[in-house]
């Protein structure tokens, strides 16, 4: 396929460079000119069999071409969007949530993309064409909304990267990553509070306190961003893990702490303990847009898209609590 | 010294080895016969410089020692204190909360501690003489009520094996145990339950979420036991912990949502950035029961205690809230 890919971070650079690895004519486009040279000078070394172009405009880097991948961050997609004009071809991204860009997108030809990838280090140097090898990359469909066509030909691009590709509703994966990414941060956050003022823990912290609050580090401006832009559903996912820490604090109360604590400990560590579920085989799934978001919705997955047939994986045992 | 260590276990089984590799005469008991004949068996096959005795009874394991390590669950503490009989030496844990025990000591020359060491395996087998190097070993000190020599003591058994000896209370110890241990097994706990009836969450998940919820995959009934033990001290910091959590909430239904959560999450991403503190240089502390307290409360510890004096370190800069 002849795809644009704009914005050249780690993101977009690791996707000029797999998919122009798995055979595609790819075009780049980044609004830094010192990114641009990056990418034309890392082409240029890597000969010709596998190479790609560099535009100096988003509307070169998209002439011509059927896919346009913005990989750029959510503030950044509205000036996109203004320079791809009247931009005939498929339009996905990248972004940690999918329903406000969803609502800037207006009636384009549209599917919101997420790939759950990810290192310490960013920018065009970090990339890395296999990065998205074994990743979850949610692609949205909208009932009534997506076309399916779409859907499988972004599918089929992003599951020989090796990508687990998931195909969800905008609401659902905004309140899924707001459960395993966004209120994460809020609790690391809230955890690494109880060094205030007292030295003492601060000394006796260890294992326990370094993972729960690992990601606390992060910049405070970046958390939240994250949170702020899915509010709603960060908001939701919040009230119940407060609701379930009452609900500990209240059982400490009780005649038999210990004996309550068990019992009110019990689902949630059953749940920890089955996880990450382990996919099974592969089977045929029909190419249609309930039968996809079933799949999505039972923590499944498309696998691969061969000779018109969608085959897909779903985790081997109903062990996830659903 | 003469030591007795009773209870076997990763714990007392690393402290025997421990305390007779740095020339000690060390005695051993547990009430597992097979863990018996197995410290037997490995001290023979380690020969005759470092090697322990294992005795069949408490009474047997203490005679002409000066010091009693108890190093048994909390439940088992009444037991072994009913085997120890009229004994005079100087008693000392490593149970994970100190109120409690010092509530069933009554009157006996009893030193509280608390080794913030473990790993994954547990029993004898695991036991390893350097698990104390580099671990904070919490001692409590109480006013009034703790022999200062034998605090000091003990603070030079364990501080030669490699062990940073910090002076607190019992209540100051078991609410920063709440705070940097106890309750992350609960927030874990809580954050696990946003898989409930959500595989497609669980496909999604990945780093944040796998660091955040490790501990919760530990059995219910230690978390409960950990927790219930302490019980007290883990609702107030639990309710501090839930009213952070709320402010979070409340700053996403601001009008700027992002500008609030930045200034609401800067002091904890600061207090995390921050830690672990790193050590100054050694100086000498007054070997009296408040200078060493102020030492525990400033976060930190005993370091050595060489001809008499005592040595001390505290973090390098006051970066930890205080």
């Amino acid at each position: 396929m002849n795809v644009a890919v704009i914005g050249l971070g780690l993101i977009g650079g690791s996707l000029l460079r797999a998919l122009a690895a798995d055979g595609h004519r790819v075009t780049g486009y980044d609004a830094g000119a010192e990114t641009r040279e990056a990418a034309r000078a890392q082409a240029r070394s890597s000969g010709s069999t596998d190479a790609w172009r560099v535009a100096d405009s988003i509307a070169e880097a998209v002439a011509d071409t059927e896919v346009a991948v913005l990989a750029v961050p959510l503030p950044a997609i509205p000036g996109v969007l203004a320079g791809l004009g009247g931009y005939p071809g498929l339009i996905t991204d990248v972004t940690s949530v999918k329903g406000p860009v969803r609502n800037l997108i207006g009636d384009r030809r549209f599917v919101g993309g997420h790939p759950m990838a990810g290192k310490e280090s960013s920018g065009f140097a970090a990339g890395d064409p296999r990065l998205f090898d074994g990743c979850a990359w949610v692609l949205c469909l909208e009932p009534g909304d997506t076309d399916p066509a779409d859907w499988l030909a972004l599918a089929r691009l992003f599951t020989r990267l090796g990508a687990r590709v998931v195909p969800v509703t905008a609401a659902e994966h905004d309140r899924a990553v707001a459960g395993i990414s966004h209120v994460p941060h809020l609790l690391a956050a809230a955890l690494s509070g109880v060094l205030a003022g007292n030295p003492l823990a601060g000394t006796l912290a260890a294992g326990s306190f370094r993972d729960g609050t690992r990601v606390a580090a992060t910049r405070p401006e970046l958390i939240a961003a994250m949170c702020g832009g899915n509010a709603p559903a960060v908001r939701q996912v919040l009230a119940a893990v407060i609701d379930d820490l009452a609900s500990f604090a209240r059982e400490l109360e009780l005649d038999d702490p210990i004996a309550a604590l068990t019992a009110g400990l019990r689902p949630s560590s059953e749940l920890r303990r089955a996880w990450p579920p382990r996919p099974g085989e592969p089977v045929e799934v029909p190419a249609d847009v309930e039968a996809l978001l079933a799949l999505g919705r039972a923590g499944g997955w498309v696998s691969a898209i061969k000779d018109g047939k969608v085959m897909g994986l779903r985790p081997e045992t109903d062990r996830n609590g659903s």
